[in-house]
């Protein structure tokens, strides 16, 4: 059975656009984009938490990971936005410092730091205004489908020079999730946007079974002096561990002092890669999932004033077949 | 400005889209039919109450008035169909003794008669199964987007067919509503579907100015013996009214035993023909409207065991210009 008669393909897109009801123009211009797009090589994702530069959380409205691009609906500054949860926004200047934008009044340090947050860093962001022309009038819908025909194009034209250029990988929800998939690959990238169901997909990806696994992370069976390591990246009762917004560096402390020393002296004495899997919740199913975040390699020494200290080596990471 | 460049078209779509989300699959079929028709000549409602032959009550999820055609998505039995109020349903055999459909369960008589329930005498139920195939499997997205490609290009042909044979009238926002439209015409007819937000609209179709309404309605200043009608066609305080599931016979009697004497003298003297608008709930603004039912005649002799008795003579009436 292949992609596009997976029942897990209906399962997804139905869930998709059943999330999207914030905003009024919301539910018409993204149904108009998918279904005029009609492209299920594409993935989409609805309502994608991303991390701005100033740290604070923002969500876009649709997001196409194999494009690196995100569709932000405008419906100006007298809408208010809110989310599922009835999460309250606020209205800043900006997403990537150019355009207004919603964004979640909780900074990436508060709670919300355990939902699948990515980087946009390097991202498009496409803007439709379903609120006002150039002359100052609402738009009407012709104006809104022109926008979206326009888009439509800058979505082909983007895809294209991919396939062009032999760097697009059709999306396969039957393989997404599979370690095979990236065995396969012969590596994991960060741009593909890897997240697995179970550490045991995750682990399986370098040559390990699940037997491997040991708390805190599994030992690379290959790679010398590397953990395959999936924390939480956020605070929690054990840890009040920090990832920067541009995803290059973490930071890794207790929430418990007097454990400190121990932890100080065991990352000190430990092994100093680790491979990121990152424990997130996924937005559709509300699941604990695995983000791959890159190779990271540990800075200088860990002290108990500044926890251990890590810095993103690679983006990608090479795949093992099990021995 | 345009139907098309229309707030009030903008406003419509985005609130009749926005209006579906009782069964899973409901949003995704019917954005997808209205995106690739992508054809904003076609009116569709979502969610139109539709009278069955045995008295009862269906909701149809797409229908498109101009060409008589209803679009149902088929989820099978197991799943259970509320609306926005959390009306019951329960899934009966048919709606046009056919096929299996979710019928609300009070029956014409009962306190939905207010909403505006058109006759579907004639018209076209075409149905998409979301639930399985022929095989007993679970739909695949391919599966139930080829049934929407097929249903698209049975819309189209029908569409084509009126375009052909000038019978097709592009929807226009901006003038359904509007008296001139239907002075213009030359008439009102039943299949066009015509419903106005005012008593006062309804009247100036026929050389009237709003002086000339009385309760009950308004003489017909030009045509003989004919009454401008704007009953409640259902059981309210005053009136215990009743409109066949064909639309052919209604009947009017008052709730009061006390004053049906005086009735019955008013009806037997008073005007022998009705042109009717209905007063119902529109599905979509929730406002009181009132919808054009057609001509009637009175039966023989009002009786205060019958009430007045009263059929349909013709669907379409002649419009004059005001004097």
């Amino acid at each position: 059975m292949d992609h596009l008669n997976s029942l897990e393909l209906c399962e997804y897109i139905t869930r998709s656009l059943n999330k999207i009801r914030h905003k009024k123009y919301e539910s018409y211009v993204i149904n108009r984009i998918v279904h005029q797009l009609n492209d299920f090589t594409l993935k989409f994702i609805t309502q994608q938490y991303v991390k701005r530069s100033d740290n604070k959380i923002a969500l876009t409205d649709l997001y196409f990971p194999q494009l690196g691009m995100h569709v932000e609906i405008d419906e100006g500054h007298h809408f208010e936005k809110t989310d599922s949860s009835t999460q309250k926004f606020e209205y800043v200047d900006d997403l990537t410092n150019s355009n207004p934008h919603y964004v979640i009044m909780q900074t990436y340090e508060d709670k919300f730091r355990e939902e699948d947050i990515i980087s946009i860093t390097g991202h498009e962001i496409l803007r439709i205004n379903v609120y006002k022309n150039e002359n100052g009038e609402a738009q009407s819908l012709q104006s809104i489908n022109e926008q979206i025909s326009n888009l439509l194009k800058i979505i082909k034209d983007k895809k294209n020079k991919l396939v062009e250029g032999k760097k697009f990988t059709p999306w396969n929800i039957m393989a997404e999730f599979k370690s095979e998939t990236y065995r396969d690959l012969g590596e994991i990238k960060l741009k593909d946007n890897v997240i697995f169901k179970k550490i045991v997909d995750a682990c399986n990806c370098f040559g390990l079974a699940y037997e491997g696994y040991q708390r805190g992370g599994a030992k690379h069976p290959i790679e010398p002096n590397t953990l395959i390591w999936f924390p939480k990246l956020y605070k929690n009762d054990e840890w009040d561990n920090f990832l920067s917004a541009d995803g290059i560096t973490m930071i890794e402390k207790s929430v418990n002092p007097s454990i400190m020393p121990l932890k100080v002296e065991e990352w000190n004495n430990g092994l100093k890669k680790r491979i990121v899997f990152a424990k997130v919740k996924h937005p559709l199913y509300r699941k604990d999932m695995y983000r791959f975040l890159g190779l990271y390699e540990m800075q200088g020494k860990a002290t108990i004033e500044n926890g251990g200290i890590w810095k993103r080596i690679a983006t990608s990471v090479k795949t093992y077949s099990s021995k």
